[in-house]
């Protein structure tokens, strides 16, 4: 249980208030900087909070879940799709099903007082939030996405816990930069003829109005916190609508920020949480409904594009998937590159939405230090890393971890088939046996040669652990092939090894106009794909993977509007 | 002629440094400044300087007007709605006619070099743009609008000219903050295990891409210059679609652009002018053209919102109308707030954006320090006191001006009948006399005393001298009759005379609410609908009025996307 003692808004800015000093300096140098432990061994007292954490975890395993949301009359009812991927057993927790049409009543009916507390006020809430999620729910949530989403323990608290709790700050940071950029009050003075006219001028932060915030099956709380934080700073209030299969992470999330605003004086309908099925989708509905003001959307593409197309009124913020490019040119050093490249293809099963999928390759090969290597050489070298990361089931389950869903192994399945009429295979995918939960779903990764031509195969997102080595006519094609790629089907990272200046500084501009953030050269033991608060803008917006970047002005300013009065100064 | 000395971006930007920052400090304290003489007769050598842009105008009559954009191919056509109110006489001036494609190729071409320049040297030249608009255009731009849209000399110096101005660097302060708050690099270092990782970054403000202009008949520069600003300060070329009546004074903004980008060392074609006719409108075309990114839209409602809709992939910022409110509750000095009311409903005609429409008033009366008021007594003295404003055709010439289209006539003249049906006249409209343009199409203003009931007269713009006085149950009433009448329809500014404080109170909110800009208490010579730039936001967004906001960083910030790339640090 959260432990919210009452405390005055203004107090919690206070409390805060040099945490978010630190941010904001962080986020103006783009520099390294978080408040929080990177690895769950670092965190004060680790052993017995990992303890606590999976207590709680497990005290919600076929109990009621209750927000106390408004309109719930006692009903309740259980994911049927929340199934861990490394158990495979139901989670069995029972959530509280409220219409939607009642929860948009009493996030309407709370928003006023949110809207004129200061934006100061909340800030601290929302920072409180923050703190409460880390101090007191980190490894419960930790456990909550790693059973229902399969990330690994260690990614589930890194990427799903600390670095999402630092993607909210950031929002924080940003949304209080738009709001100072209003002032609160001015003094107007000007002759109109002899007439000195004095004003006297009041500016308001006005909310949009409420936010419907859909999260994703395999990544929940990494675009969830930043959103809602968006949109609770800037006075909205948020309704959440988690993925079927992933909805404990965000029932944990949405009774903390209930129980926080509660205690700070607010109206806890302020965010709220509501429930679908694959049967009987509610994503239309809800973006439609006439109160929706603002959309957050992170899952499929399809779904993304109707949501941007069909949202108006209301704003759209959306974040899809792509296919992700790589462009091996040259390489100073191969061996480190393949790793790299192998490593990253790997983490999480690719489950990623920044995972690379294509990695297109010159036909004639790669320039060396040790001279050309062959494009098939290429294909196998990467291969074989891979299958070297995943052989032993140890080292698989630790950069594998487990695949979230059964419709990804279906079609890898199907893909191993059609692949081996288009393309070739390089590595069969195989389940491994996960040395610590024995029903666990998982593959090894599946990567398919293709030529170029070949788009119908590689030309789209695969969702997991799928992989194509593309062969280009030479250099320049590889990367006005990846680049179209992209433009034409979306993509969020893009990877680059090339030990021509020139052919980098082409690359720079190529993957800019087609809007992928590019990681030229990277070796090492950061993963290529790491994207860092404070310092890396995640989706550019310029392609179909999404129109929303984590975190820019744009992503906050337009969440709230300003109004004004005026009259004769006193 | 511009003379538009070759020069470079980064002294222009020296150049105009210190203005900039001025207007910036104004941004942030919402005080008043500007940098411009607010009235002609201030203007340097002003009787020199207004015949020579009377010279300047003149001589596009029946002239070619030449811009050399890329696909003209001699192609040139007259804009047969180009007739002065005053004169009644077409201009005649003959425009060069290019195909969009042309045009949309060329600015996709002029792009990638101004994309890569610096923010500062973008806001340097267009700066350079303002500056040459100020010293060597703005009476020829005071006259073109004049005839255009048949404003009066005064104004269209001052609103369309200086006022514009003003607006114009107003959108390059907060491009030039939004653009600010992006570092062009940064050194990150982060440990991973036991190794520091060392990056190098870069970030490129990357634009969205090409912007299409849509400029409305009665106030063109005013909304297209801070437009324009945006779109080119961040990036992206612009093509300008001019209302086919008021094609002149875009035609000539659009020169001077061409001519100082082109001085700076930039493609002429970062800006062009695309021109269609009310027989075969283009604007569907140019929103849905597949290298659309960006909208801008001022005009009707009914397109505004087919923009808002439609424009996807392209993002859209609009300003339609509304029907604007006014709520007389109580009054200190009833004869000054009649007087004001009467000023404001007069001023051009009540052809602005800005115009009250509908005057909301308890059905028992205003209370005044003399006693209660009945409804019809403050109907009547409000009608007296715009005919006092009209009798005078001298008088009636400077305050309404002229009437830009026929069809304004032919809707009031239908509405005085329909009117007579569903309401009571208060004041029936008549021509007036233009004492120096015998042939001006003129009208002294047409007001209806209604009741609430009657939504079918009142709740929707009727553009021109129209105004309605609604008789509402009682003040709470009327404010709850007008607040709803902005949400359902649209609304961009409001006024209300009250000397309760607490009814005050509960009208700011209300409005804000709404999203109408309210004006409380204001009598004097200021126009009650004026719009400081600097200082006051014009429109919130937050109702049908339109989506954007004069200017806010909403209206610039989504304009421009971020890029990355980064690489081990050297």
């Amino acid at each position: 249980m959260t432990s919210a003692a009452t405390a005055d808004p203004a107090s919690l800015y206070e409390k805060h208030r040099s945490l978010l000093e630190a941010a904001r300096q962080a986020c103006a140098a783009r520099s390294y900087w978080s408040p929080y432990p990177d690895m769950p061994g670092k965190y004060p007292d680790a052993d017995r909070a990992r303890e606590a954490g999976l207590a709680a975890f497990t005290s919600h395993h076929g109990a009621r879940f209750a927000l106390a949301q408004a309109g719930v009359a006692g009903s309740f009812a259980a994911s049927a799709q929340e199934v861990s991927p490394y158990t495979r057993a139901a989670l069995g927790t029972v959530y509280e099903w409220a219409p939607a049409d009642a929860l948009f009543d009493a996030a309407e009916a709370a928003m006023p007082a949110w809207a004129a507390a200061s934006p100061e006020a909340r800030l601290g809430v929302l920072m409180e939030v923050l703190d409460t999620l880390y101090r007191e729910h980190l490894f419960e949530l930790t456990y909550a996405v790693m059973h229902t989403t399969g990330q690994s323990f260690n990614m589930a608290y890194a990427g799903s816990g600390v670095n999402a709790l630092d993607r909210g700050i950031e929002a924080l940071v940003y949304a209080g930069q738009a709001m100072e950029n209003v002032p609160r009050a001015a003094r107007w003075e000007r002759d109109f003829g002899k007439t000195r006219v004095r004003l006297d001028k009041r500016y308001r932060i006005t909310p949009r109005g409420i936010a419907v915030c859909f999260t994703c099956a395999s990544f929940p709380t990494w675009n969830a916190w930043p959103s809602m934080m968006a949109s609770l700073a800037t006075g909205n209030p948020v309704i959440v609508k988690p993925h079927p299969a992933t909805v404990l992470p965000m029932a944990i999330s949405v009774r903390v920020f209930r129980q926080v605003l509660a205690a700070a004086g607010f109206d806890p309908n302020l965010v709220c949480m509501v429930l679908d099925t694959p049967e009987a989708p509610a994503g239309k509905t809800l973006v439609k409904h006439p109160k929706t003001a603002i959309v957050d959307f992170t899952g499929g593409v399809r779904f993304g594009r109707w949501v941007e197309q069909n949202a108006w009124p209301a704003i759209s913020f959306t974040e899809t998937a792509g296919c992700n490019t790589v462009v091996l040119e040259s390489a100073a050093d191969l061996d480190a590159a393949l790793r790299s490249l192998a490593t990253t293809l790997c983490l999480f099963s690719a489950q990623m939405c920044t995972s690379p999928q294509n990695i297109y390759v010159p036909r004639r090969g790669v320039e060396t230090p040790a001279g050309l290597v062959s494009f098939d050489e290429i294909a196998r070298r990467l291969a074989a890393a891979v299958r070297e990361l995943t052989e032993d089931p140890k080292k698989a389950s630790m950069i594998l971890a487990a695949i979230q869903s059964d419709a990804t192994l279906a079609s890898m399945d199907k893909l191993a088939q059609d692949g081996a009429a288009g393309g070739e295979i390089l590595l069969r995918p195989a389940p491994y046996a996960h040395p610590e939960y024995p029903s666990a779903r998982t593959s090894t990764p599946l990567m398919i040669k293709v030529d170029k031509k070949q788009r119908a195969l590689y030309a789209e997102e695969r969702f997991g652990p799928i992989s194509f080595v593309v062969a280009c006519d030479d250099a320049e094609d590889a990367l006005r092939q990846a680049t179209a790629d992209v433009r034409a089907e979306g993509g969020l990272t893009a990877f680059l090894y090339s030990t021509d200046e020139r052919y980098v500084a082409r690359a720079e501009d190529a993957y800019a106009r087609a809007g992928a953030q590019l990681t030229i050269n990277q070796t090492g033991p950061m993963p290529l794909n790491f994207a860092a608060a404070y310092s890396d803008y995640h989706v550019t917006g310029l392609n179909p993977a999404g129109n929303a970047s984590l975190t820019d002005l744009a992503f906050v300013a337009g969440r709230f509007r300003i109004t004004q009065s005026r009259r004769p100064a006193a």
